[in-house]
C-alpha cells in the first residue's frame, strides 16, 4: 500500500527498505536532500518538502513519523495543518504515551487518525523485523494492517506458544494494535523498563562471578575495612566471563537474545576495555518507574536497573559524600583513600 | 562410556534417558526400586544397593549424583568408603558451592576425583538438552567429556556467536569447565540468581501494564490515599497481557526463552488464577546475594528479586505493622481496611 | 499580627491555639460552624463565610489555608476572587510543589503573593511546634515572620549545632524561607520521603531481629524451601523488640524521635496485633521518589520505603503469580500451600 | 567494682575513663606502654603483660576487651588459658555475633562466662554514655550490672517513654541483657544495619533537593539523554542544604541525632569538599543483610544502604560496562563522554 515516511535515520530508512522489498509505495522525506537521495535510489519516491509529501499521497493518506522525540510534537503540529479528515498520522518513535494521548485528542478534532507505534529491532530490524505495539483509532489502525505485517517479523521468526492453533494473531506474527491512543507506546515504554532490568540482571551477575576471586587477594586489615569471613569460599579468580555467557545461551533457563549480544561483546572484549561504565537511558525507563508509582505498584528492578544507570554517571557523589561527612561526624572514621 | 547415576527422579531419569539414546553404558541406582525397574526397562543396568551398582562397575569410576541437597552430603560419605583411588564422583544436584570445596578436599584425601555440576534445563532437558557447568579437578572433568557432550544441548542449537568460527568451544555446545571445585555450582548459583532477576523483570512489567486503567476507576479520595494527579493519563484497562507477551517474542529486545514460557502461562490462564502468588525459592538466589555482599559487589536488581519472594510469602508482615504503628503515634493515622 | 485561618481539622485548629496564646489575633473559619465555634470560645474571631472571613481582616491580610489537598484548589481559586492587591495566601497543607508553581503564577497575575508551607508535626505541634518549610516571595514571608515564629517550636527546643553562634538564624528556630514558589512544599516533600525511609529502616532491623530464632524452629525439608546452613546461628526466639527500641534511645547512633514513638508503640503492644499492616502513603514519598527520576538521581532506599507500603496493601499478587506460573512453566514447581 | 580492660584505643580508653569517674577499679592492658601510662596517670591499674593483668585481679575475674575483630579471637584464646572456672571475658568490640557463639561454647567448656556486648557510642561515649546491648550467660551478666550501669547514658538522658512507670528497667538505662551468647552483637549488628540506612535516607534526600534545580540548567538534546518533560517543575538552584538540616532538627518527623551531626557537617563545609565520596562498611551491615536472606526477610533498605556504599567504592564499574557493551550491541550507542 501507499505510506509516507518522515524521517531516515538509521530506524526510518531501514523500515522504508524493508517496506519496499515487500513492495509497498513508500514516500519519503527528511531535512538532509542525501538521506531522500539514498532512498529514492532503492525506489521510493522523494519529496523536498512535507508540503510536497502531503501533495503526492492519495486520500487517505498515511504518515509514518520516525522522528527523534524532540522535534516530533511541532511536525505533528505541521502535519495536523497540512492533512485532511479521514488521513492518519504514525508516530513510530520514542514518544511519551502522554504526549500520544494529548495529540490524538488534537487530531481528533481535526478528524484525523494519530496513531502510536512503539517500535523494537534497533539496528537488527531491516532483517530480523520489527516489534511493533500500536496504540489508537481502530479505522487507522485496520487499514494500516499490510504496512505493520510487512514490518513485523513474521510468525515463522519464533515457534508458536503450545496450545495456539488456527491463523496466527497480529501478536503472533509481531505487532498488536493494544488499545487506545498512547497505549502502543504505554507498552513500548514497559517494554525499555523490562529491557533495562534483563540487562542490569546479566551485568550484576556476571559482576558477581568477575569478583569471585576476592579470597585469593590480600585483604586490608583496618577498622575501615569489612573483613572477609571465610576467604577459601573465594578462590575463583579465572573464571572465564566469555565463556560463561557462552554456555548459558544453551539449554539454560537464562537464555535470551540480551545474553547472545552480551556472550558477543565479551568473546570480542572480555575485559570490556573500551567502555567506561556511563550507561545512558533514554526516558523509557524512567516514565515506567513513574508509571509505577502512580499506579501505585512496586517495580523494585525496573527502578533498581535505572538509578544504577543514574549511577553510574556518576549522580551519587553528594550522597556519598554525606554519609562519608556522618561518619566522620560521629565516629572520627577518616575515608580510606582507594 | 560407562557412567553410574544415583537419584532416578525427574531429572537424574531424564538425564539418563538422554544418556542411553546415545549409546553409553548406565547403571543406575535409587532409593524406589521402581524407578530403577523402569529405567531397566529403557536400556539402563539396575543396582539394588549402593554397594552393588559401585561393584558393577569399572575402574576408574564415575558416578554421577542427582539428588536432593539434604541427602547429597550422607551419599558422598557413603561412596567415598566404597569407591577408590582415581574414581570421581560428580554432585548434579543444586548443593551449595561451598558444601563442594569442602567435599572435594575430603575427596581428594581419598585421590577420589570430586566433580560439581550445576545442571539447568529442568523438565524440558531430555530433549532441549542441559546447560552444565563444571567445577573439579581435570583429569576426571577430562574423562567425563563423553558423557557432558551427550547431556549438553550441543551446537546446533542456537546460531553461533559472531566473531566465533572454527571449532566450537565445549561452551558452543552447552558445557564448561568453569574452574576448580566448586566452580561449576557458584556459576550455576549465578545463573540462578539472574534467572530470578529475569522472571522478576517481566512479572513487574507485566503488572504495571496491569494497572494501567487506575486512572478510569473511582479513586478514594481521603487522607489516607495517595491521589492520582493526572488520572487522563491512566486509561487502559483492557490491555490484554497474553498478547502483549506473544508480541514481545518476536523482533524485540526482551525475546527470551522465559518470555516464550510467559507467553504460554498467560495463554493458557489469562489472569493466572490457579496460582496464589506464593513463590518458593531454593537457595541459589539467596546464595547469590549473600556472595555479593561477601565480594562487597552490589547487586540491587538480584536481591530484590529474591527479597520479592519473600515478601510474596509475607515475611513483611511485622515490619508492616511497625510502620502502621509508627504512622498512629506520630499522626493519629487508623490504618485503612481495604 | 492578625491571621486568618480557614480549615480548622486538628492541624488547623491547633495552630490557631498556639497563635492565639502566643496573642495573635485570629480570624478563623470552617465549614463546620461547631469547629468555629469552639474557637471562638477559645478567643479566635469566628466567621460564618468565605466572604465574612475576608471582609473581617484589614489589608494587606492574611488567609492561611489548612485543607485537604483536594480541595485547596478551589479555595485558592474562590480566595483569589475576593482579596486585593498585596494581600497573601499561605497553603500550610499537603499540596503537591507543583501545585504552588501553578497557583502562585496565577495569585501574581492578581498581585497576590502565595506563600507555600510545608509544615511537620503531627498531633503533637501544639506543644511542641511545627516545623515550616516556606517557599513564595519575599514581601510576604517578611510579613508573616510573626507568625512564623509562634508557630515554629523555638531555638531552644533543641541545643544549638555546634559551630552556629550569634543570633539564631529563622532556621534554628524551626522555620525556613527554603526558596521560591514550591521551594517549601518541595522540601516538605523531601522531608516526608526520608521520614518513609527512617520508619522502614526502623522496621525491617526489627523484623530482622524478630526472626533471629528461625533455627531454632523445625524447617520443612523439600524441593521448594532454601535450606538454611547454619542454624545454629539463628537461636534468639525471645528477644524483646520493645526493650531493644527502649534500650536504642539513649547514647546509641540511631536514636531518634521516630524510634522514639516506635518504643512507645512496642511497649503498648509488643505483638502490634491492633494492626494488619496496611501501611497508607499520602502522595509526597510518591513525588520524591518521582523527582529523583526526573533529576536522573539515584534514590533506592526513599523508593524502597514507598514500594514496600505498595506491596503492604497487596499491589504486588499478580506480578507473584506470574512468577509462579513461570516457575511452573520451566521446572513444574507446584506452589507451597503455607 | 574491679574490672580489666584489654585494649586502650579511643573506644577502650574512654570507657575505662568513665569507668574511673564513678570509683570502679580499673586494671588496664594494652600492646603500647604509653596507652597503659596514660590511664595509670588518671587512676587505672597498668599491667605489661596479659599475665600481668590476670594475676592482680581476685576471682572471679573480669575481663572486658576493646580490640579490633581481627585480633579478638587470639586474644580469647590467650585469656582462656590464663582465667578460672568462674571468670568472665567481655567481648565489647564489633565481633560477629557467630564468633560469640562459637567462643562461648569453648569458653563453657572451661567454665568461663562469654558475655558479648555491642557498644554504640563512638566517639561521644565518655561524656554522653555507651548504649550496651549485651549477650552471654546471666551468672556473668548479673556480677558485671554495676559496669553496665556505668558505661551506659543513665535513664536521665531521655524522656521516659510514656506508658512505662516505676523503676527504670535497665534498657531505660541504656544497656540490655539481650539473650544468650551473640545475641547483644546481634542486636548491635542490626543496629548497625539501621544506621546506614538512616544515613542513606538523609544523604539521598538531600542529593534530591541539591538537584532541585535541574530544570534551570540547559539540557542536553541527543538521543543518548532523557529529556525533563517539564523543566518548569525544577527552578530550584539555591536550596541551602544546611539550614533544611537545620530547620528540620525543631518540630519535625525526621529529627534524630544523625541529623544533628549532619547539620553540623554541612553548616562546617556546606559543599562537603573535604570528602571524596568513598563510604566504608565495617561488617556489621553485611552480616545484617545476610541474616535477613538467610532468615527468608526481605531488608530492600538496609540492603540498598549497604549496597550504595560498594558503589561509592567503585564495584559497579564492571556491570556498567556489560551495560554499555550491550547497548552497543543491539542499538549501535556510543557512550556518552561526560
Amino acid at each position: 500500500m501507499q505510506i509516507a515516511m518522515v524521517g531516515l535515520g538509521r530506524m526510518g530508512a531501514n523500515m522504508v527498505r524493508r517496506l519496499l522489498r515487500a513492495g509497498h509505495e513508500c514516500h519519503v522525506y527528511d531535512v538532509s536532500a542525501d538521506a531522500v537521495a539514498a532512498l529514492v535510489a532503492e525506489g521510493a519516491r522523494g519529496a523536498d518538502s512535507m508540503e510536497a509529501l502531503v501533495a503526492g499521497l492519495e486520500a487517505p493518506r498515511s504518515v509514518w513519523l520516525m522522528l527523534p522525540a524532540a522535534i516530533t510534537g511541532d511536525t505533528v503540529g505541521q502535519l495536523l495543518s497540512l492533512l485532511d479528515e479521514g488521513d492518519a498520522v504514525v508516530d513510530g518513535g520514542n514518544s511519551s504515551y502522554r504526549d500520544d494521548i494529548d495529540r490524538a485528542e488534537l487530531a481528533a478534532v481535526h478528524g484525523i487518525d494519530y496513531v502510536d507505534c512503539g517500535t523494537s529491532g534497533g539496528v537488527w530490524g531491516l532483517d530480523r523485523g520489527y516489534c511493533l505495539m500500536i496504540g489508537g483509532p481502530d479505522r487507522a489502525v485496520t487499514r494500516l494492517e499490510p504496512v505493520f505485517a510487512t514490518l513485523a517479523p513474521g510468525v515463522a521468526t519464533a515457534p508458536r506458544t503450545p496450545g495456539r492453533t488456527g491463523d496466527p494473531t497480529p501478536a503472533e506474527q509481531g505487532w498488536l494494535h493494544c488499545g487506545p491512543s498512547g497505549a502502543g507506546h504505554f507498552v513500548k515504554m514497559v517494554h525499555n523498563g523490562i529491557e533495562y532490568a534483563l540487562m542490569a540482571a546479566y551485568a550484576e551477575g556476571l559482576n558477581v562471578i568477575r569478583n569471585a576471586g576476592v579470597g585469593a587477594r590480600p585483604a586490608a586489615a583496618d577498622a575501615e575495612t569489612a573483613p572477609l569471613r571465610e576467604p577459601r569460599y573465594y578462590p575463583y579468580e579465572d573464571i572465564d566471563l566469555a565463556e560463561v555467557a557462552e554456555v548459558w545461551r544453551r539449554g539454560s533457563v537464562v537464555g535470551s537474545w540480551l545474553l547472545d549480544l552480551t556472550a558477543e561483546a565479551l568473546h570480542q572484549d572480555p575485559r570490556l576495555d573500551q567502555f567506561a561504565g556511563r550507561v545512558s537511558d533514554s526516558g523509557e525507563g524512567r516514565w515506567t518507574s513513574i508509571a509505577a508509582i502512580e499506579e501505585g505498584v512496586s517495580a523494585p528492578l525496573l527502578t533498581a536497573a535505572l538509578y544504577s544507570r543514574f549511577a553510574s554517571r556518576g549522580s551519587e557523589l553528594f550522597a556519598d559524600k554525606v554519609e562519608s561527612a556522618q561518619r566522620f561526624e560521629f565516629g572520627g572514621h577518616l575515608e580510606k583513600k582507594s
